[in-house]
């Protein structure tokens, strides 16, 4: 037996999220196709995360058990030639049995993008939000801050999540400019259901003055979903790198 | 009488080029489309090039003749409501009736990107070449060179073109390496059909070994198609710049 460790990366603009689902294509069900096609097993992977519609990935971890004698360097080539272009495996390494993805994972870096020009740009259709008002930059890196810490994010957690507790640890969290480009990074030990799409969105918020610039750690507190803002667009999420015991982490 | 000057960015992946033909999808076609849906004339916009089939623009300058009183302002923000979203118009303005788009272009900037690595990259499938060996960017950019200066580029000129002259003057020429991004960029006074993209073709042949990398000042004076390189794929290439008299040139 073998346990298959996989990093992916796939514009999520084809696909409605990770996970399997009915009457929707997603990127497990191109990645069980893959592996079915290329090994004829029935392979049931892990994977870091479950992501929304439409969300993209640069560092999307995953794992499988298999009985292939087949090499990473083949195996690798071959899920390239099978799977969807959108879809891409950078690297394909046998891990410990006893890793897992999801288990196993000690943070994820999310960034979220914002075109911020009066003009929208066609580069960045399924990419990023367009925002056309000049946005300030340093007030939304500074009101990004109040995030870092150990929190209970209920406050920025979607309805219908079942999670058991709502704490987590942002490490580091902050907004960057680079000309109209505004990126919004954040890097935690686990992240709620939509809870980076309710950060951004409350971020606008606070730069348009809905919302105080001093308001997030009331927010916190409140634990209330309806004090946060409202669940910015899908197509502006990366989940930029996910962490693992034993790895540098240079970022 | 007034004459409109519009720059315009596009992403070509949706479009047969800039120039219209019939039974494809054309950038030209939808913004004739979308100044009739607007101003209800039949406008005959003239255009700095024609773009191939699939060829990015980041800047591109078209103008035409209309009677309309619309403000600029107003008529930018409604040829953004009708053009498709691949398609933007980034300024508009009056400009003086004797402003030609293709006849006043004193220059133009390409920018043609290859996906360096190992594994194709999900996000530049239709923004980038992609070639998994390793590029030696120096040999490249000390090659590239080489096209500095005023040249007859007959032999980088595709069959089927019906110009004058094949003598062109570039003013700047090189390859640049961000991370597994390469970047070509060339910069002169007027292109020659295909011309970027078997400039592209003979560097990526002189990268691996099939045109030596001193070769390129023989394959100009030659004049022979056939001294030169493959033609490079379009989705690679993007109109960078174009620029007019009595523009600053910071590029």
């Amino acid at each position: 037996m073998r346990n298959i460790k996989l990093i992916l990366q796939f514009d999520g603009s084809a696909f409605h999220g990770y996970q399997m689902q009915p009457n929707a294509p997603t990127v497990e069900e191109a990645l069980r196709g893959a592996i079915k096609h290329i090994l004829h097993e029935n392979a049931a992977p892990v994977s870091c995360s479950r992501t929304d519609a439409f969300v993209h990935a640069e560092e999307f971890c995953c794992n499988f058990r298999t009985e292939t004698p087949m090499s990473c360097e083949k195996l690798l080539r071959a899920l390239n030639a099978v799977l969807p272009p959108q879809i891409a495996v950078v690297s394909c390494e046998d891990a410990d049995l006893s890793f897992h993805a999801r288990y196993d994972c000690r943070g994820k870096e999310y960034r979220y993008l914002i075109w911020n020009a009066p003009q929208r740009n066609p580069f960045y259709l399924d990419r990023a939000l367009h925002v056309p008002q000049k946005l300030d930059e340093a007030l939304r890196d500074r009101a990004a801050k109040d995030f870092i810490g150990t929190h209970d994010f209920a406050a920025f957690c979607a309805a219908g999540s079942s999670v058991k507790s709502t704490v987590r640890t942002i490490f580091d969290c902050g907004v960057t400019r680079n000309g109209d480009l505004l990126t919004f990074s954040v890097c935690g030990n686990g992240f709620l259901y939509n809870m980076v799409r309710i950060m951004v969105g409350t971020l606008l918020e606070i730069a348009n003055g809905a919302i105080e610039p001093d308001a997030i750690p009331a927010i916190l507190v409140s634990k209330e979903r309806e004090q946060a803002g409202p669940t910015a667009k899908p197509q502006g999420l990366y989940l930029h790198r996910v962490f693992y015991e034993g790895e540098e982490n240079d970022g």
